[in-house]
Protein backbone atom coordinates (compact mmCIF):
# COMPACT_ATOMS: atom_id res chain seq x y z
CA UNK A 1 0.00 0.00 0.00
CA UNK A 2 2.84 2.38 0.76
CA UNK A 3 3.18 5.33 -1.62
CA UNK A 4 5.71 5.32 -3.92
CA UNK A 5 5.36 8.54 -5.67
CA UNK A 6 3.92 12.16 -4.22
CA UNK A 7 0.89 11.02 -1.87
CA UNK A 8 -2.39 12.14 -3.10
CA UNK A 9 -5.18 12.40 -0.49
CA UNK A 10 -6.51 9.08 -1.08
CA UNK A 11 -4.90 5.99 -1.04
CA UNK A 12 -6.25 2.42 -2.72
CA UNK A 13 -6.26 -0.47 -0.48
CA UNK A 14 -7.93 -4.21 -0.15
CA UNK A 15 -10.51 -4.49 2.35
CA UNK A 16 -12.83 -7.24 3.97
CA UNK A 17 -16.17 -6.13 3.64
CA UNK A 18 -18.87 -8.00 6.02
CA UNK A 19 -22.30 -7.65 5.95
CA UNK A 20 -23.93 -9.83 8.85
CA UNK A 21 -22.14 -13.44 8.22
CA UNK A 22 -21.26 -12.58 4.42
CA UNK A 23 -17.61 -11.91 3.58
CA UNK A 24 -16.15 -10.29 0.10
CA UNK A 25 -13.02 -8.31 -0.56
CA UNK A 26 -13.09 -5.37 -2.38
CA UNK A 27 -11.33 -1.91 -3.33
CA UNK A 28 -11.52 0.78 -1.13
CA UNK A 29 -10.57 4.42 -0.98
CA UNK A 30 -8.82 5.63 2.63
CA UNK A 31 -7.83 9.08 2.90
CA UNK A 32 -4.30 9.62 3.09
CA UNK A 33 -2.01 10.49 6.66
CA UNK A 34 1.37 11.33 6.29
CA UNK A 35 3.55 13.54 8.14
CA UNK A 36 4.43 17.16 7.31
CA UNK A 37 7.48 18.44 8.34
CA UNK A 38 7.39 22.73 8.69
CA UNK A 39 11.12 24.18 8.83
CA UNK A 40 11.64 27.66 8.40
CA UNK A 41 14.31 29.62 7.12
CA UNK A 42 16.06 33.13 7.69
CA UNK A 43 17.64 35.36 5.20
CA UNK A 44 20.81 34.97 6.99
CA UNK A 45 20.69 30.79 6.41
CA UNK A 46 19.40 29.75 10.25
CA UNK A 47 16.66 26.78 9.85
CA UNK A 48 14.90 25.45 12.48
CA UNK A 49 12.01 22.70 12.58
CA UNK A 50 8.81 24.19 14.07
CA UNK A 51 6.23 21.69 13.78
CA UNK A 52 5.78 17.85 12.38
CA UNK A 53 1.70 17.29 11.80
CA UNK A 54 0.11 14.19 10.48
CA UNK A 55 -2.11 15.69 7.94
CA UNK A 56 -3.59 14.82 4.13
CA UNK A 57 -1.07 15.52 1.65
CA UNK A 58 -2.58 18.66 -0.37
CA UNK A 59 -2.39 22.56 0.14
CA UNK A 60 0.72 22.18 2.17
CA UNK A 61 2.01 25.52 1.70
CA UNK A 62 -1.14 26.62 2.58
CA UNK A 63 -1.33 24.30 5.83
CA UNK A 64 2.66 25.52 6.15
CA UNK A 65 1.47 29.39 6.42
CA UNK A 66 -1.85 28.67 8.18
CA UNK A 67 -0.06 27.00 11.19
CA UNK A 68 2.58 29.60 11.61
CA UNK A 69 -0.16 32.49 11.22
CA UNK A 70 -2.54 30.74 13.92
CA UNK A 71 0.74 30.59 16.29
CA UNK A 72 1.75 33.96 15.74
CA UNK A 73 5.24 33.14 14.51
CA UNK A 74 5.42 34.71 10.96
CA UNK A 75 3.11 37.87 9.64
CA UNK A 76 1.20 37.26 6.46
CA UNK A 77 3.69 39.20 4.86
CA UNK A 78 6.89 37.72 6.31
CA UNK A 79 6.90 34.86 3.88
CA UNK A 80 9.37 35.09 0.93
CA UNK A 81 8.76 31.79 -0.21
CA UNK A 82 7.37 28.49 0.28
CA UNK A 83 8.61 25.11 -1.18
CA UNK A 84 9.23 21.58 -0.51
CA UNK A 85 12.20 19.87 -0.04
CA UNK A 86 12.89 17.76 -2.77
CA UNK A 87 16.23 16.39 -2.36
CA UNK A 88 16.90 14.17 -5.18
CA UNK A 89 18.72 11.72 -2.28
CA UNK A 90 15.65 11.37 -0.52
CA UNK A 91 13.38 8.54 -1.10
CA UNK A 92 10.08 9.53 -3.22
CA UNK A 93 7.73 9.27 -0.68
CA UNK A 94 9.57 11.45 1.86
CA UNK A 95 9.95 14.23 -0.93
CA UNK A 96 7.01 16.18 -0.05
CA UNK A 97 6.48 15.77 3.27
CA UNK A 98 8.54 18.69 4.43
CA UNK A 99 7.88 22.12 3.33
CA UNK A 100 10.78 24.89 4.09
CA UNK A 101 8.87 28.45 4.55
CA UNK A 102 11.55 30.85 4.08
CA UNK A 103 10.78 34.17 6.16
CA UNK A 104 11.84 37.29 5.49
CA UNK A 105 13.10 38.37 9.16
CA UNK A 106 15.09 36.36 12.05
CA UNK A 107 14.33 32.89 12.95
CA UNK A 108 11.40 33.93 15.68
CA UNK A 109 12.52 32.50 19.65
CA UNK A 110 9.77 30.25 20.30
CA UNK A 111 9.40 27.09 22.92
CA UNK A 112 8.97 23.70 21.80
CA UNK A 113 6.60 23.16 18.90
CA UNK A 114 6.05 19.74 17.74
CA UNK A 115 2.50 19.18 17.65
CA UNK A 116 3.34 15.43 17.73
CA UNK A 117 5.87 13.48 19.28
CA UNK A 118 7.47 12.12 15.66
CA UNK A 119 11.37 11.24 14.82
CA UNK A 120 12.54 13.83 12.70
CA UNK A 121 14.88 12.61 10.46
CA UNK A 122 17.07 15.34 8.41
CA UNK A 123 15.38 16.60 5.72
CA UNK A 124 12.36 14.46 5.07
CA UNK A 125 9.37 12.45 7.30
CA UNK A 126 7.07 9.79 5.96
CA UNK A 127 4.89 7.77 7.03
CA UNK A 128 7.42 4.25 6.42
CA UNK A 129 10.07 6.48 8.48
CA UNK A 130 7.35 6.82 11.44
CA UNK A 131 6.27 3.22 11.22
CA UNK A 132 10.18 1.99 11.42
CA UNK A 133 10.50 4.48 14.87
CA UNK A 134 7.87 2.09 15.97
CA UNK A 135 9.32 -0.93 15.83
CA UNK A 136 12.25 0.32 18.14
CA UNK A 137 9.97 0.76 21.20
CA UNK A 138 6.58 -1.80 20.22
CA UNK A 139 6.52 -5.30 19.34
CA UNK A 140 4.05 -6.73 16.82
CA UNK A 141 1.01 -8.60 18.19
CA UNK A 142 1.89 -11.89 18.36
CA UNK A 143 -1.12 -14.07 16.60
CA UNK A 144 -2.29 -14.84 20.00
CA UNK A 145 -5.68 -16.96 20.72
CA UNK A 146 -8.24 -13.93 20.57
CA UNK A 147 -10.46 -14.58 17.98
CA UNK A 148 -14.01 -12.77 17.34
CA UNK A 149 -17.26 -13.15 15.70
CA UNK A 150 -19.07 -10.24 13.59
CA UNK A 151 -21.80 -10.92 16.12
CA UNK A 152 -19.84 -9.59 18.83
CA UNK A 153 -18.35 -6.84 16.86
CA UNK A 154 -22.32 -5.47 16.10
CA UNK A 155 -22.83 -5.50 19.52
CA UNK A 156 -19.97 -3.12 20.63
CA UNK A 157 -20.99 0.26 19.28
CA UNK A 158 -24.15 0.25 21.75
CA UNK A 159 -22.37 -1.32 24.12
CA UNK A 160 -20.28 1.74 23.96
CA UNK A 161 -22.73 3.96 24.09
CA UNK A 162 -24.80 2.53 26.92
CA UNK A 163 -21.29 2.57 29.09
CA UNK A 164 -20.91 6.54 28.26
CA UNK A 165 -22.50 9.08 30.60
CA UNK A 166 -25.48 10.61 29.37
CA UNK A 167 -23.58 13.77 28.48
CA UNK A 168 -21.30 11.52 26.19
CA UNK A 169 -24.31 10.57 24.45
CA UNK A 170 -25.48 14.23 22.92
CA UNK A 171 -21.98 14.11 21.12
CA UNK A 172 -20.04 16.23 23.17
CA UNK A 173 -17.54 13.71 24.25
CA UNK A 174 -15.34 11.14 22.48
CA UNK A 175 -15.51 7.68 23.82
CA UNK A 176 -13.02 4.67 24.10
CA UNK A 177 -13.65 1.68 25.46
CA UNK A 178 -11.94 -2.02 26.32
CA UNK A 179 -14.23 -5.04 26.01
CA UNK A 180 -13.31 -8.30 26.92
CA UNK A 181 -12.87 -11.16 24.40
CA UNK A 182 -16.53 -11.91 24.74
CA UNK A 183 -17.90 -8.73 24.33
CA UNK A 184 -18.43 -7.37 27.94
CA UNK A 185 -17.27 -3.63 28.50
CA UNK A 186 -13.87 -3.54 30.73
CA UNK A 187 -13.53 -0.10 30.74
CA UNK A 188 -14.72 3.23 29.01
CA UNK A 189 -13.57 6.59 29.26
CA UNK A 190 -14.32 9.99 27.63
CA UNK A 191 -12.67 13.09 26.31
CA UNK A 192 -13.29 16.46 23.99
CA UNK A 193 -10.24 14.84 22.34
CA UNK A 194 -10.00 10.68 21.12
CA UNK A 195 -6.13 10.77 21.91
CA UNK A 196 -6.88 11.07 25.64
CA UNK A 197 -9.82 8.92 25.90
CA UNK A 198 -7.32 6.12 24.81
CA UNK A 199 -4.63 7.51 26.77
CA UNK A 200 -6.92 7.03 29.98
CA UNK A 201 -8.14 4.06 28.83
CA UNK A 202 -4.38 2.19 28.72
CA UNK A 203 -3.10 4.34 32.02
CA UNK A 204 -6.52 2.67 33.83
CA UNK A 205 -4.79 -0.68 32.25
CA UNK A 206 -1.17 0.12 33.29
CA UNK A 207 -2.21 0.69 36.72
CA UNK A 208 -4.12 -1.45 37.26
CA UNK A 209 -1.70 -4.31 36.15
CA UNK A 210 -3.68 -5.22 32.75
CA UNK A 211 -0.70 -4.43 30.27
CA UNK A 212 -0.42 -5.80 27.80
CA UNK A 213 -4.28 -6.25 26.64
CA UNK A 214 -3.65 -9.51 24.79
CA UNK A 215 -7.30 -10.54 25.15
CA UNK A 216 -9.16 -7.10 24.59
CA UNK A 217 -10.74 -5.21 21.87
CA UNK A 218 -10.43 -1.53 22.07
CA UNK A 219 -13.74 0.65 20.34
CA UNK A 220 -13.41 3.93 19.25
CA UNK A 221 -16.27 6.37 19.14
CA UNK A 222 -14.70 8.35 16.00
CA UNK A 223 -12.08 7.60 13.03
CA UNK A 224 -8.37 5.58 13.71
CA UNK A 225 -5.48 7.77 13.19
CA UNK A 226 -2.48 6.24 13.24
CA UNK A 227 -1.74 8.18 16.94
CA UNK A 228 -5.00 5.86 18.21
CA UNK A 229 -3.12 3.07 16.84
CA UNK A 230 -0.10 3.31 18.16
CA UNK A 231 -1.46 3.86 20.99
CA UNK A 232 -3.22 0.68 20.57
CA UNK A 233 -0.07 -0.59 19.67
CA UNK A 234 2.29 0.01 22.54
CA UNK A 235 -0.70 -1.33 24.99
CA UNK A 236 -0.57 -4.79 23.11
CA UNK A 237 -4.45 -4.56 22.06
CA UNK A 238 -4.98 -7.17 19.17
CA UNK A 239 -8.43 -5.85 18.28
CA UNK A 240 -9.10 -2.04 17.00
CA UNK A 241 -12.55 -1.22 16.04
CA UNK A 242 -14.04 2.42 14.84
CA UNK A 243 -17.74 3.57 13.99
CA UNK A 244 -15.86 5.52 11.47
CA UNK A 245 -12.95 5.54 8.93
CA UNK A 246 -8.92 4.80 9.37
CA UNK A 247 -6.68 6.46 7.83
CA UNK A 248 -3.85 5.10 5.34
CA UNK A 249 -1.12 5.45 8.22
CA UNK A 250 -3.73 3.68 10.90
CA UNK A 251 -3.81 0.13 8.13
CA UNK A 252 -0.31 0.53 7.43
CA UNK A 253 0.55 0.19 10.82
CA UNK A 254 -2.45 -2.57 11.21
CA UNK A 255 -0.65 -4.38 8.77
CA UNK A 256 3.17 -4.10 9.73
CA UNK A 257 1.86 -4.94 13.34
CA UNK A 258 -0.24 -7.80 13.42
CA UNK A 259 -3.33 -5.58 14.21
CA UNK A 260 -6.56 -6.14 13.45
CA UNK A 261 -8.23 -3.09 12.56
CA UNK A 262 -12.19 -2.49 11.65
CA UNK A 263 -13.67 0.66 10.41
CA UNK A 264 -17.47 1.72 9.76
CA UNK A 265 -18.52 -0.72 12.49
CA UNK A 266 -22.19 0.49 12.20
CA UNK A 267 -25.43 -2.02 12.52
CA UNK A 268 -24.80 -5.55 11.49
CA UNK A 269 -21.85 -4.72 8.79
CA UNK A 270 -18.05 -3.69 9.00
CA UNK A 271 -14.83 -3.45 7.24
CA UNK A 272 -11.75 -5.15 8.13
CA UNK A 273 -8.70 -3.79 7.17
CA UNK A 274 -6.34 -5.36 8.46
CA UNK A 275 -5.43 -8.82 10.48
CA UNK A 276 -8.35 -10.68 9.13
CA UNK A 277 -7.29 -13.99 10.92
CA UNK A 278 -8.97 -12.70 14.20
CA UNK A 279 -12.29 -12.44 12.67
CA UNK A 280 -14.18 -16.31 12.97
CA UNK A 281 -16.53 -16.53 9.85
CA UNK A 282 -19.43 -19.19 9.57
CA UNK B 1 -18.78 30.58 33.17
CA UNK B 2 -15.07 30.40 34.36
CA UNK B 3 -15.35 27.25 36.31
CA UNK B 4 -13.77 28.48 40.61
CA UNK B 5 -13.24 24.60 41.58
CA UNK B 6 -11.70 21.50 40.80
CA UNK B 7 -13.42 21.77 37.09
CA UNK B 8 -15.61 18.38 36.71
CA UNK B 9 -16.50 16.87 33.13
CA UNK B 10 -19.41 18.61 32.22
CA UNK B 11 -19.31 22.67 32.45
CA UNK B 12 -22.85 24.60 32.42
CA UNK B 13 -23.83 27.48 30.46
CA UNK B 14 -26.65 29.30 28.75
CA UNK B 15 -27.38 29.25 25.18
CA UNK B 16 -29.77 30.54 22.67
CA UNK B 17 -31.52 28.11 20.59
CA UNK B 18 -33.11 28.79 17.86
CA UNK B 19 -35.75 26.73 15.61
CA UNK B 20 -36.63 28.55 12.31
CA UNK B 21 -36.93 31.80 12.95
CA UNK B 22 -37.74 31.46 17.38
CA UNK B 23 -34.80 32.00 19.21
CA UNK B 24 -35.26 30.60 23.66
CA UNK B 25 -32.67 31.19 25.72
CA UNK B 26 -31.64 28.01 27.98
CA UNK B 27 -29.09 26.30 29.81
CA UNK B 28 -27.19 23.70 28.51
CA UNK B 29 -23.93 21.46 29.17
CA UNK B 30 -20.99 21.60 27.46
CA UNK B 31 -17.94 19.13 27.76
CA UNK B 32 -15.24 21.00 29.70
CA UNK B 33 -12.18 21.67 28.11
CA UNK B 34 -8.87 22.64 30.49
CA UNK B 35 -5.36 22.05 30.07
CA UNK B 36 -3.42 19.26 31.71
CA UNK B 37 0.22 19.64 32.27
CA UNK B 38 2.22 15.69 32.82
CA UNK B 39 5.72 16.54 35.11
CA UNK B 40 7.86 14.00 35.44
CA UNK B 41 9.52 14.07 39.39
CA UNK B 42 13.00 11.23 39.56
CA UNK B 43 14.11 10.15 42.91
CA UNK B 44 16.84 12.41 42.40
CA UNK B 45 14.45 15.89 42.52
CA UNK B 46 15.19 16.22 38.88
CA UNK B 47 11.85 17.46 36.87
CA UNK B 48 10.63 17.95 33.66
CA UNK B 49 7.18 18.62 31.49
CA UNK B 50 6.61 16.60 29.41
CA UNK B 51 3.26 17.28 27.94
CA UNK B 52 0.64 20.25 28.13
CA UNK B 53 -2.54 19.04 26.65
CA UNK B 54 -6.11 19.83 26.31
CA UNK B 55 -8.35 17.69 27.95
CA UNK B 56 -11.93 16.85 29.36
CA UNK B 57 -11.20 16.40 33.54
CA UNK B 58 -11.27 13.12 34.92
CA UNK B 59 -9.62 10.43 35.32
CA UNK B 60 -6.37 12.50 34.85
CA UNK B 61 -3.63 10.22 36.33
CA UNK B 62 -4.44 7.39 33.75
CA UNK B 63 -4.58 10.11 31.36
CA UNK B 64 -0.71 10.82 32.43
CA UNK B 65 0.07 7.05 32.55
CA UNK B 66 -1.60 6.17 29.31
CA UNK B 67 0.16 9.18 27.61
CA UNK B 68 3.69 8.26 28.80
CA UNK B 69 3.03 4.50 28.22
CA UNK B 70 2.32 5.26 24.93
CA UNK B 71 4.82 7.75 23.93
CA UNK B 72 7.50 4.87 25.90
CA UNK B 73 8.67 6.78 28.37
CA UNK B 74 7.96 5.26 31.21
CA UNK B 75 6.80 1.30 31.76
CA UNK B 76 3.89 0.79 33.91
CA UNK B 77 6.27 -0.43 36.74
CA UNK B 78 8.14 2.74 36.53
CA UNK B 79 5.56 4.38 38.29
CA UNK B 80 6.46 5.35 42.02
CA UNK B 81 3.43 7.37 42.51
CA UNK B 82 0.74 9.99 40.89
CA UNK B 83 -0.06 13.29 42.31
CA UNK B 84 -1.91 16.68 41.23
CA UNK B 85 0.36 20.04 42.16
CA UNK B 86 -2.12 21.43 44.62
CA UNK B 87 -0.38 24.34 45.84
CA UNK B 88 -2.13 26.44 47.85
CA UNK B 89 -0.68 29.65 46.21
CA UNK B 90 -2.21 28.35 42.75
CA UNK B 91 -5.92 29.46 42.02
CA UNK B 92 -8.63 26.66 42.55
CA UNK B 93 -8.81 26.38 38.85
CA UNK B 94 -5.49 25.42 38.06
CA UNK B 95 -4.67 23.19 41.27
CA UNK B 96 -6.12 20.26 39.21
CA UNK B 97 -4.16 20.80 36.18
CA UNK B 98 -0.81 19.54 36.51
CA UNK B 99 -0.39 16.16 37.69
CA UNK B 100 3.31 14.73 38.85
CA UNK B 101 4.24 11.57 38.15
CA UNK B 102 7.32 10.01 40.50
CA UNK B 103 9.06 7.82 38.59
CA UNK B 104 11.81 4.96 39.54
CA UNK B 105 14.31 6.01 37.48
CA UNK B 106 16.50 9.49 35.81
CA UNK B 107 14.14 11.78 33.59
CA UNK B 108 14.26 9.77 30.35
CA UNK B 109 16.42 11.57 27.78
CA UNK B 110 13.66 13.55 25.25
CA UNK B 111 13.26 15.92 22.24
CA UNK B 112 10.31 18.26 22.53
CA UNK B 113 7.16 16.50 23.98
CA UNK B 114 4.40 19.46 24.24
CA UNK B 115 1.53 18.19 22.61
CA UNK B 116 -0.01 21.62 21.90
CA UNK B 117 1.98 25.05 21.89
CA UNK B 118 0.73 26.64 25.17
CA UNK B 119 2.27 28.97 27.46
CA UNK B 120 3.41 26.99 30.55
CA UNK B 121 3.43 28.79 33.99
CA UNK B 122 4.92 27.74 36.73
CA UNK B 123 2.86 24.85 38.39
CA UNK B 124 -0.23 25.34 37.23
CA UNK B 125 -1.90 25.85 34.03
CA UNK B 126 -5.84 26.62 33.36
CA UNK B 127 -7.76 27.90 30.78
CA UNK B 128 -8.14 32.07 31.60
CA UNK B 129 -4.13 30.93 31.78
CA UNK B 130 -4.53 29.83 28.26
CA UNK B 131 -6.79 32.83 27.15
CA UNK B 132 -4.77 35.81 28.89
CA UNK B 133 -1.53 34.43 26.62
CA UNK B 134 -3.63 34.49 23.72
CA UNK B 135 -4.04 38.07 24.29
CA UNK B 136 -0.58 38.58 24.06
CA UNK B 137 -1.02 38.30 19.95
CA UNK B 138 -5.10 38.28 19.42
CA UNK B 139 -7.27 41.14 19.49
CA UNK B 140 -10.46 40.62 20.01
CA UNK B 141 -12.66 40.86 17.03
CA UNK B 142 -13.98 44.12 16.57
CA UNK B 143 -18.36 44.29 16.32
CA UNK B 144 -17.87 45.24 12.43
CA UNK B 145 -21.24 45.03 10.08
CA UNK B 146 -21.03 41.52 9.53
CA UNK B 147 -25.21 40.16 10.21
CA UNK B 148 -26.24 36.69 9.31
CA UNK B 149 -29.96 35.88 9.37
CA UNK B 150 -30.64 31.86 10.47
CA UNK B 151 -32.16 30.84 6.96
CA UNK B 152 -28.17 31.84 5.41
CA UNK B 153 -26.93 29.81 8.25
CA UNK B 154 -29.37 26.58 7.88
CA UNK B 155 -27.77 26.64 4.25
CA UNK B 156 -23.95 26.33 5.58
CA UNK B 157 -23.34 22.47 6.24
CA UNK B 158 -25.09 21.48 2.59
CA UNK B 159 -23.31 24.09 0.63
CA UNK B 160 -19.93 22.73 2.78
CA UNK B 161 -20.60 19.10 1.95
CA UNK B 162 -21.44 20.00 -1.37
CA UNK B 163 -18.13 21.52 -1.98
CA UNK B 164 -16.58 18.40 -0.19
CA UNK B 165 -14.65 15.77 -2.73
CA UNK B 166 -16.55 12.62 -3.28
CA UNK B 167 -14.51 11.29 -0.94
CA UNK B 168 -14.99 13.41 1.74
CA UNK B 169 -18.55 12.95 1.70
CA UNK B 170 -17.44 9.00 2.64
CA UNK B 171 -16.43 10.26 5.93
CA UNK B 172 -13.07 9.86 5.59
CA UNK B 173 -11.97 13.65 5.63
CA UNK B 174 -12.62 16.46 7.91
CA UNK B 175 -13.93 19.58 6.41
CA UNK B 176 -13.68 23.44 7.09
CA UNK B 177 -15.16 26.49 4.76
CA UNK B 178 -14.85 29.91 4.34
CA UNK B 179 -17.77 31.38 3.42
CA UNK B 180 -18.75 35.19 2.39
CA UNK B 181 -21.39 36.77 3.91
CA UNK B 182 -24.19 35.68 1.71
CA UNK B 183 -23.88 32.37 2.46
CA UNK B 184 -21.42 31.84 -0.91
CA UNK B 185 -18.50 29.25 -0.77
CA UNK B 186 -15.19 31.03 -0.39
CA UNK B 187 -12.70 28.14 0.20
CA UNK B 188 -13.12 24.51 1.57
CA UNK B 189 -10.52 22.18 2.64
CA UNK B 190 -9.91 18.70 3.97
CA UNK B 191 -7.92 16.81 5.78
CA UNK B 192 -8.10 14.12 8.40
CA UNK B 193 -6.86 16.39 10.93
CA UNK B 194 -9.82 18.70 11.54
CA UNK B 195 -7.11 21.32 13.09
CA UNK B 196 -5.38 21.25 9.71
CA UNK B 197 -8.32 22.33 7.26
CA UNK B 198 -8.51 25.02 9.36
CA UNK B 199 -4.89 25.96 9.30
CA UNK B 200 -5.51 25.38 5.51
CA UNK B 201 -8.04 27.49 5.30
CA UNK B 202 -6.52 30.62 7.18
CA UNK B 203 -3.03 29.52 4.97
CA UNK B 204 -5.37 30.39 1.85
CA UNK B 205 -6.49 33.60 2.83
CA UNK B 206 -2.82 34.26 4.27
CA UNK B 207 -1.47 33.82 1.17
CA UNK B 208 -3.69 34.89 -0.82
CA UNK B 209 -3.92 38.20 1.01
CA UNK B 210 -7.53 38.24 2.32
CA UNK B 211 -6.42 38.53 6.11
CA UNK B 212 -8.50 39.30 8.06
CA UNK B 213 -11.51 37.39 7.46
CA UNK B 214 -13.85 40.36 8.91
CA UNK B 215 -16.73 39.27 6.71
CA UNK B 216 -16.17 35.84 6.80
CA UNK B 217 -17.87 32.79 8.03
CA UNK B 218 -16.07 29.57 9.27
CA UNK B 219 -18.06 26.03 9.32
CA UNK B 220 -16.41 23.11 10.32
CA UNK B 221 -17.33 19.71 10.25
CA UNK B 222 -17.37 17.86 13.39
CA UNK B 223 -17.07 19.75 16.51
CA UNK B 224 -15.11 23.47 18.18
CA UNK B 225 -12.32 22.83 20.43
CA UNK B 226 -10.37 26.04 21.79
CA UNK B 227 -7.72 24.88 19.19
CA UNK B 228 -10.09 25.75 16.07
CA UNK B 229 -11.41 29.09 17.69
CA UNK B 230 -7.64 30.20 18.48
CA UNK B 231 -6.42 29.43 15.16
CA UNK B 232 -10.15 31.38 13.77
CA UNK B 233 -9.55 34.13 16.06
CA UNK B 234 -6.14 34.91 14.77
CA UNK B 235 -7.38 34.55 11.25
CA UNK B 236 -9.90 37.65 12.25
CA UNK B 237 -12.83 35.42 11.76
CA UNK B 238 -16.33 36.82 13.67
CA UNK B 239 -18.60 33.44 13.24
CA UNK B 240 -17.91 30.37 13.77
CA UNK B 241 -20.16 27.23 13.23
CA UNK B 242 -19.85 23.70 13.72
CA UNK B 243 -21.89 20.96 13.20
CA UNK B 244 -21.35 19.39 16.47
CA UNK B 245 -20.73 20.77 20.12
CA UNK B 246 -18.15 23.29 21.49
CA UNK B 247 -15.98 22.44 24.54
CA UNK B 248 -16.15 24.61 27.16
CA UNK B 249 -12.93 26.29 26.46
CA UNK B 250 -14.08 27.16 22.88
CA UNK B 251 -17.48 28.99 24.22
CA UNK B 252 -15.07 30.32 26.95
CA UNK B 253 -12.53 31.85 24.28
CA UNK B 254 -15.46 33.24 21.59
CA UNK B 255 -17.21 35.14 24.84
CA UNK B 256 -14.28 36.91 25.69
CA UNK B 257 -12.51 37.42 22.48
CA UNK B 258 -16.17 38.32 20.54
CA UNK B 259 -16.61 35.96 18.00
CA UNK B 260 -20.21 34.73 17.70
CA UNK B 261 -20.11 30.92 17.95
CA UNK B 262 -22.90 28.42 16.79
CA UNK B 263 -22.90 24.68 17.44
CA UNK B 264 -25.11 21.38 16.47
CA UNK B 265 -25.77 23.48 12.91
CA UNK B 266 -28.23 20.79 11.39
CA UNK B 267 -31.74 20.97 9.73
CA UNK B 268 -33.27 24.00 10.51
CA UNK B 269 -31.90 24.35 13.61
CA UNK B 270 -28.98 25.61 15.97
CA UNK B 271 -27.30 26.65 19.19
CA UNK B 272 -25.61 30.30 19.52
CA UNK B 273 -23.38 29.95 22.52
CA UNK B 274 -21.39 34.00 21.97
CA UNK B 275 -21.76 36.74 20.44
CA UNK B 276 -25.46 36.23 19.70
CA UNK B 277 -25.78 40.31 18.36
CA UNK B 278 -24.62 38.79 15.11
CA UNK B 279 -27.57 37.21 14.32
CA UNK B 280 -30.28 39.20 12.50
CA UNK B 281 -33.46 37.68 13.65
CA UNK B 282 -37.31 38.70 12.65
Amino acid sequence: MRVKTRPGPITRTRIREINGSVARDRRDDLATEEPLEIRLTAPDGERRTVAITMRTPGHDFELAAGFLHGEGLVRPGGIAAIAYCTDEDLPPEARYNTVTVHIRGPIPDLPALDRHFLTSSACGVCGSASLDALHDRCSPIPDGTLRISPDLLYGLPEALRAAQGVFGKTGGLHAAGLFSAGGAPVAVREDVGRHNAVDKLVGWAALTDHLPLAEHVLMVSGRASYEIMQKALAAGVPVVCAVSAPSSLAVELAKEFGVTLVGFLRGERCNVYAGEHRLLMD
